[in-house]
């Protein structure tokens, strides 16, 4: 057995965290002593945690150690980074520190240095004005990259309690049997302060908030100034055409509801519409679009990203098929929001929550539980979801903003 | 090969029925010839059509006679009935026809009589007032019950076609990617026509519509004279209680969403407040209860009926725990019933469908897709199904029905 | 503000207790003071924790306190207990101590007693052999009635790590994107092991398990002796007798996957064919019924019930239609088991699940993750979910048991 | 009213195609009368109709036929196409024909032609070769393009009848709850048709093969020969290289199931080992891949294309992110295939779907019947589902294969 000393400062308790620290250590075959632990005598006060780690040998010790890195435990003291060189584009060192979407510190260089572009699943690389975030696919021979987990601290989000932030309400387990239109009243009270403090909100949204006629609404949100970014994909901004050109989405009928025979056209029809015009934009601009929610989005200006997929129609000429443009694009978008609103689309809210730090409060809306447990599962835990029909629930939301 | 003559006079066509009848003929290992075909010359007329059914030997063709007659074949001419006495309660002779939920009728005694209290897996037993669905429970020793299907003419509902009735507009697949809010306006619309001509509506509702903020919707829709009668379990009655009592739906707190720590605890109270007062009757009589779903429902004094089951707490004393008594109650309360509101309770829903004749208006609002799909697996064929938030939905319906 | 002393002696942290004891005083508005914190040095030693709890007055002081008993936490030193007296059938005093489902102990008389027949939402009575559940329904008048919960202690089970026991494996969140087949192999052993020590497992299994083809690997785990009681509801015994006696199930055939056209009549066919012989017993005693799963049930003479619903058709005579009866039936079975395999039945699971104590090891598997979502919701926080295919699950862990 | 008289020849009452006919005129609020109607007599004659159609004006009757050639009608005698030309790339002549995935011919120059590269959403290019199916995105000024349906002839497939072809059983309704051994059976026996006689099966996986224990079967199929193409995403390929370099998929032990603490992290780990070696078939060339599903698609020499999408963590270098190419890749891949199996992935599934023509057995395996059904919604009709657990699934499979 070999041990180390491992220390935490923060809301050790009421977040859980401590919990998740000493099962992990047993569940991977470790081992613990505590040697020290003040605990945090009011709930405002943080805890200072000290444990002697043991594990079969120093390979394991460092593994282990390097897990628990992600939930904050730092070594004892401070640890200078060190650094591997990129020898191959694209290929990081052999034991690269891969991110969480936490925020995180570097201790380099004699200070602590908190690491710019958060985000999961990337390697950080030592830059002139400090430790970033790089995608694996970004890295360039001769980049330095943070070896091993010693010099890092990790500070998860501390769960915000309900006496403090109504915001929190949601984060309990996923269920279909909640009230939907407390839920709504809760995210737009959240946006009125959001606004207030002249913060940033971005929305990701699929083409079911056209079928559900939840459309008008969430246009009147970006024309209302609510929403300062779009994201979205092909099927969305296609529907939303369909819908104004012809009165279909997906050719049902959005004033009756019923399927229109041979309305599965209609959709072509639109594409062929727009690539008569050139582009969207230009259909605007000639007054060939008048109304709806990419008219809505063209209109105010606010940055958007179509990103394309293997199941798009045309596509429009505004899709990004390039996926790593795409991936750029939306990278762009969300930076500094402070609060994402995913809309019915389980592929495009992955893909943004990917990109996502954990500190960005993210609410999913969507008539399939599975879709946000899922995205939990992909790593953006702080996702709260909202199990309702999402063309209501739009209404419901553009109601109580309108107030 | 052994071959006998059907006849079928009806909208074959438009229906599909035809469609099946042939198709089920070659499934079944028959064959046919068809040795007239009128067709309707325009929508409204019906078709008239003439096989000659094959198979291999007279077993067979007969099997497969009685299967046919469930889409209305039937024999050439009429054919009295033969009856089989029932020589042990509850068991039918060999050979009963066992009944759909389509509109029936039987030759006997040379006329074609219409069968009462139409029900889908009944036997027919001959009574003084003409022929009836019985359960097999109900059988006693000495009922002639109506053997083989030879002289039944089944009548399967025709698709109402979108031109001339809006309701049909849902009879399409399921899918969670409609627009609610238009449903709802179609439902709404189809229960002003209802309660205009003096038509009877029935609900049948689950615990959701508690959790999800629909019960003041519900119970306004109940107070405003819109329902004639209601169907539930245990669980809905004491949720609205609890929400009348606690402010809480299984513990969750209804003005904030969140989780009460040991609101659990709740529904227990509000169960043993009732057993205080005997009933939720008299506690509405005592002052006790001052409002929400079950004081509308007996405050309005239309029927109900509270159908207890294994997952029971209490239960409440109105809630009835004998399952025969609670299909009698059930059956009696959908009596001549125009529409049934089936709203996000699986169990009650199928209970109810078994029950109701296939020409009952059946609208089924749950958010899950599969619910739907079961109770068409059921037999309950013509429900239509709206994938939504019951809570919303009941909002936006009570909204289109105050206007 | 008014404050007292709480004490809590166990495994505070790596069951996530402690942090479930510090937010739920925030959440509920009280205030706290850690006076004393020994956290246990290793993973095997308890901790001792010792609050000041604060609140507003003393009627919120008392709340909460009641509110942390669940958790495990109680008053310093012991307090005798106090009961209120049933003065009408039924009708629980006020402030009666309402339970949990895990190990609970009171303190009367000089000394902590254990709670006999331990279940969810029930009274605690004082009897001459102790402390016991007695559900709402079931107190006379004139019983004693523990009042409060300054005199509980409860015991809620210490999440069990993986290194000591792969049962726990599954105890994290439901998902459908897991490997079934380890699942199976898991429980598979675990059943293997409470057969060794003499232990109890019991099913409760739902019709799908027939349809999905399972129903003969059922059958042979209930004749191989590793069933000791099975519950379920008329649904699968109709239609394992259908199965049997006309090779379809819903009327789909079993050999081909086909609808077979009008074989929904099949299954009046086989509830028929029961009432003929009188019962399901006399059916396989006059040699009507050769195989299949009741006919394993009834022949290994382990104890069973059938409990009725308001969707039932017959019902079969072994259905037991008086809810009160069948509560207790399921009671009686699942008495002292050690394993309750939960088969694709929300509404018998949930049944089950509130008369089940805590500790005892929960399964549930069915293809729909919102069933065991459901089921933790209502109580049963202790079930582990299997999202998979029941007919394929039955048939991979029947082949682990038997080799 | 206007009139028009159109014909149709083929089979039109088994397939149901007549009754969609009848109720599209009258849903589209036209009107009709039956002119000639010689009905088959037997189940293999075709049968002739002749209608006349009527509407309000000559517009709403073009535009009702135009509808009706969808489903195989067409006008009285042949009419020659009428071509427009394109005058901007990508934009179609206004009023051009929208294809379907059914098989089409065009009548010109006196002679009708069977349509090329059949696909849904193209339009029909006249080339020297013939007609042929060209997406929007790929006109090219100066193409000539049909306009209008008059000279089209569309085949709809007629629905294949239990009698003759085990594989129809499936066409039924979307259930979860059906035996997937006998799916699995039927569907192998297809297979083993296919393979008999040369042709060609191509599967589109998702990364829930891997997670859910059938990467190992796949990978048998593949390397046995049953599988002529392989379809993806980066995340199938992320996971099974996971899973062979560290045991885990997505983080979960894929031999006890449990979530290992931080092994969220192996998925880069893999892609960075993938990214040191260049490629996946240089990290195979080069040992550094021992087995799994890639070793075995890439060993086999079968064509793949795993296509990028926005939430793509790498992505590996085999990943192809421009999405215009990967349609053409996956295009190419399925040219010709008799039967395609749907893994659990809707994204490339529909992707799939959409290029697909109808008369290709398309077989969709998903826990969620929703997949299902939206695959359907999307116009790929002709899709069965299975709605079972893909890793058992694949494992029946394979082990009906096998024998």
């Amino acid at each position: 057995m070999t041990q180390k000393a491992l220390v935490h400062d923060g809301h050790l308790i009421d977040s859980g965290i401590l919990t998740n620290i000493l099962n992990l250590i047993i569940d991977e075959g470790g081992d613990y002593e505590i040697s020290r632990f003040d605990v945090g005598k009011t709930p405002d006060d943080e805890s200072h945690l000290r444990i002697l780690l043991k594990a079969q040998d120093s390979d394991s010790l460092e593994a282990l150690a390097d897990k628990l890195s992600v939930l904050g435990m730092r070594g004892l003291g401070e640890t200078e980074a060190v650094w591997g060189k990129v020898t191959r584009d694209k290929a990081a060192p052999e034991n690269f520190y891969s991110t969480t979407n936490h925020r995180t510190e570097v201790f380099y260089e004699g200070k602590w240095r908190p690491v710019a572009r958060q985000r999961m699943d990337a390697a950080i690389v030592k830059t002139s004005s400090g430790p970033e975030c790089v995608k694996l696919r970004d890295l360039k021979v001769d980049d330095d990259v943070l070896l091993g987990s010693s010099s890092v601290t990790v500070h998860p989000p501390v769960a915000e309690t309900g006496g403090t932030d109504g915001f929190a309400f949601m984060d309990n387990e996923v269920s279909s049997e909640r009230n939907a239109t407390l839920a709504a009243e809760t995210v737009a009270s959240e946006m009125r302060d959001i606004r207030q403090r002249g913060g940033k909100i971005v929305t990701v949204a699929g083409p079911v908030v056209i079928h559900t006629g939840g459309g008008d609404a969430l246009a009147k949100l970006v024309s209302g100034g609510w929403i300062q970014g779009f994201l979205g994909g092909n099927a969305i901004a296609v529907h939303d055409l369909e819908s104004r050109l012809f009165g279909t989405s997906l050719g049902v009928d959005l004033t009756t509801g019923r399927p229109t025979h041979e309305g599965h056209k209609n959709h072509m029809m639109a594409i062929n519409e727009v690539y008569s015009h050139g582009s969207i934009a230009e259909m605007i601009a000639s007054g060939g679009l008048e109304g709806g929610l990419m008219h809505a989005v063209i209109g105010s200006g606010i940055p958007f990203c179509l990103a394309g997929s293997i199941r798009d129609d045309g596509p429009l000429p505004e899709t990004e098929m390039d996926m790593i443009a795409a991936q750029k694009a939306y990278a762009e978008i969300i930076a500094d929001a402070e609060m994402i609103l995913m809309l019915s689309t389980m592929l495009h809210s992955i893909g943004t929550g990917n990109m996502t730090p954990s500190w960005v409060k993210t609410v999913c809306v969507d008539i399939n539980p599975a879709v946000v447990t899922k995205l939990s599962d992909r790593g953006s835990a702080q996702a709260v979801g909202i199990v309702s029909d999402v063309g209501l629930f739009l209404r419901a939301l553009a109601s109580f903003l309108d107030g």
